[in-house]
């Protein structure tokens, strides 16, 4: 927390306002950048969008956002005209503290979906986080709290990238406990950062950090109506371009990558980390198609999570990924072990393999084929008894 | 038993050859037409075919099927050119023993995949099951229990049509425990008729009724290396067209509609057969990606194992499906309960929907959109512990 990069002129909050009835648990941040911020968002694709969504949707991108409100424990989701009348109130109250226009602040929820916001409590909560605003590393790791749902535990990441004007600092905070997912493993996250950038540009780098970070963690292919990725760029002066500005994007993918990480590792109840990699298919589309086929199927998963060298589940899965190979094509390791070369199983140790898969938490899988240079890079868990006891008996 | 109608001059058997070690397990079955039969088959999507599926796939349509060799306990995939070549070996084994080409013979294996066939034991199971082969209810049993890997029981569906010339019977059997599926659920279907019918019109009525029956069939998405259905007609005469092909098509989907919904429901592993009809959309193919997406979600499916009426989840994977709807176009009835009307969660007494959940082994739910004529039915079950105790622990 000591070593925290704090974007400057950017100040944070986290406080319980009672979203959720346990007091001890912090239920709403505040995120405000004193000067007018480049802000750009990514959002769900799901056709079902939550209502704060729609909310950032109309707003961004933006030249001159001030803050971002967060309540957690209530997605204001598929909650009809009163959640978005709900979410614009959040938005409306948070400009009021803040004194400026209600489009200038964004709104996020994560939560149950389907209740309406308690709303007194938000309001109350809005101007009591208005009062305990501060750019200390406190006042983030509270404000990274206050947004969290079934993590076990906070994401933040930051980086200082030295341009030849100045050093710009970038603070990125997230959640989304990806492995066991209960209701749909909302995923959010902000990224802070005091350069100057064009709106327009925020929006490029924050789509494509998105595509190479986040959208690369895997779960179980439900995406949550409420997924939100906000970047907000608050430096003033002249905007950056060129060599500068692709040395801030790399940062800025640096720090969506630390986090998505995160959020996959933040998994109580998978016991193993799955970096999956696919790699010689026509194109990177073809690669994803089958990572994608791979690393949902319920069966690759259980064998897994039963430390199943399974190749013949894993080679069907790529079969039914609907990218056309023939079996020649393919070649499967699992760590540094070749099950299934060129269409033909290989003879390997069993034993072996099991322990790889016991003994590892991060275990590796490569499926390489020969028919182009398109790849893909994945991260997904297990499938096991906790998975089934947290989704079961999920509630509220 | 007694009652099933046995399709004229088409004979059984099933033995114990060896593929299996369980002495007491059936693990070759015999079909044979004692005269030629038209016959067409239905196979796996998936890229990676097994080597039966091959060798059937270069056979057929064709006008003079003898017979079709099935062994069970290992599935010949992914087996190479020797896997190839014991397919082709088997059939002509045969072919050897009826006394006709070995194209004539079909070939089909289901089980474990990525070991060889131990030939020496098929072969001499071929030539003990030829001297069993009889036209009995009890040589019919005994086929349908030698082709069954993790099904808790046999499947058999059989039919009588009445048609201007004579009756038809139809006798078909099938295997497949869909709702745990370990090691991706196989499933293998025959159905003899001793219907005069062209090869060509056998295959399309085998290609439709596997699309309205079988395929409505949804466990966890992973299509089989193995998954085939055989049709074989060996009725002399005139071949059927018109009316009485229609009404001939109309039974062999019956036939196949009561297998596919057995497979659906020997699920000794699984709480709930779920039954999801999904209707109001664009186009058949569009209310069957919703079906999918939903059938397919891990949340869904672990969300009914806990009695839990989340409509949220079933929602938003809807809204994932790759469809283009609103919210306000959709309704969700879980059984007669209205759980969401036009994008809005309804006020429902949750103990009666959970109850509902808890008291039912057959559940039904009910999407309907407001876009157009398009529907889909499919069947699937629950994810909970058993599925993941099943599907971890699945050797050999």
């Amino acid at each position: 927390m000591l070593d925290w990069h704090l974007a400057r002129n950017f100040r944070f909050a986290g406080v319980h306002c009672g979203v959720r009835p346990d007091r001890d648990r912090l239920d709403l941040a505040l995120l405000v950048s004193d000067r007018p911020a480049a802000a750009a968002g990514v959002f769900t694709q799901n056709r079902v969008r939550a209502a704060p969504v729609r909310v950032c949707q109309e707003r961004l991108p933006r030249p001159d956002a001030r803050g971002v409100v967060v309540c957690s424990g209530n997605a204001n989701a598929c909650t009809g005209q009163r959640g978005l009348d709900d979410a614009r109130r959040m938005a409306t109250v948070g400009a009021e503290v803040l004194d400026c226009a209600a489009e200038q602040v964004l709104v996020c929820s994560t939560g149950v979906i389907g209740r309406h916001l308690p709303m007194p409590a938000v309001e109350g909560g809005i101007r009591s986080a208005v009062r305990q605003l501060a750019d200390s590393p406190q006042a983030l790791n509270d404000a990274a709290h206050a947004i969290l749902t079934t993590d076990t535990r906070i994401k933040v990441a930051t980086r200082t990238v030295s341009l030849s004007r100045a050093d710009v600092r970038l603070t990125g905070f997230a959640k989304g406990a990806a492995m066991i997912g209960p209701n749909m493993a909302t995923m959010l996250a902000f990224v802070c950062a005091d350069a100057a950038v064009a709106p327009e540009d925020l929006h490029t780098i924050a789509r494509r950090a998105a595509a190479q970070t986040f959208n690369c963690v895997r779960v179980e292919g439900h995406t949550s109506t409420n997924d939100t990725l906000l970047f907000l760029a608050n430096g003033a002066g002249r905007r950056l371009e060129g060599e500068g500005l692709a040395r801030f994007t790399s940062a800025a993918t640096e720090v969506c990558a630390e986090l998505a990480r995160a959020i996959a590792a933040d998994a109580e109840g998978a016991h193993h980390l799955v970096t999956l990699d696919v790699e010689g298919l026509r194109d990177d589309h073809e690669a994803a198609l089958v990572a994608r086929a791979v690393a949902d199927s319920p069966l690759v998963k259980t064998a897994i999570y039963g430390a199943d060298p399974n190749w013949g589940r894993i080679v069907s899965a790529a079969g039914y990924a609907g990218v056309l190979f023939e079996e020649e094509h393919l070649s499967l390791w699992l760590g540094d072990l070749l099950l299934y070369h060129a269409g033909t199983p290989q003879p390997f140790d069993a034993d072996t393999a099991s322990a790889y898969l016991k003994n590892n938490r991060d275990v590796h899988l490569r499926l390489r084929f020969t028919l182009g240079p398109g790849r893909c890079t994945l991260w997904t868990c297990d499938l096991g008894h906790e998975y089934v006891r947290l989704n079961a008996e999920y509630t509220t």
